[in-house]
């Protein structure tokens, strides 16, 4: 999988899904949050807002939604996803039961990127 | 309905479920993570915390899933679950297919409260 950015604590990236959807990863070996230093805590924190600030702006989404779950994976990472009113699952999480056939009609993946980057950067 | 625990900042509230779940409330009222001002967002940062290590140490749970929804109640909250491979959705999460007629056999939640406000207030 392709990393959409890295620094020394986490990497990020992308799911495959008609929505805008990261996940961001530590790279300290992690089951729950709690097993982490506080560094890479406070970077991970850090990054889900940051992510989320550049989801709103860029999207303008109905909703952000914010998991972790780890249980076929116990690796710690963030899904950091943006929500909107067509796609297939809302009001439900991603993870619940199918709404619609929705088609969200969103500008391009590479720009958000671009913007995330730059912001994750500073 | 009941509040577990509340400060100046968040109120904890528990969710009805064969699962220890609980879902933290900031007293701000904020729709995403990024409106709350930084100090709501440290203490409920610092509290899933809690509540996480708690949870690992009372209940031993296979995982802890954290989410942040809001899409059919934007008002900002955490869900904070402690989960276990007999519940009735692992290894989905809650909001998943279910999976079997799950019964964890569990210790008390008061039990838990009593410990949870005890760190709580430290």
């Amino acid at each position: 999988m392709k990393k959409l950015f890295e620094n020394s604590y986490i990497y990020i990236e992308k799911e495959s899904s008609e929505i805008p959807w990261v996940k961001i990863f530590t790279k300290q070996n992690c089951k729950e949050l709690s097993d982490c230093n506080e560094t890479t805590r406070m970077v991970l924190f850090d990054t889900i807002l940051t992510v989320e600030k550049c989801m709103l702006e860029f999207y303008n989404p109905k909703k952000i939604n914010i998991a972790l779950f780890g249980n076929y994976l116990p690796k710690l990472h963030v899904h950091v996803m943006a929500r909107f009113e067509n796609d297939s699952y809302f009001p439900e999480p991603m993870w619940g039961k199918k709404q619609r056939d929705g088609k969200p009609n969103l500008p391009d993946f590479n720009d958000f990127q671009k913007l995330l980057t730059k912001r994750l950067k500073k």
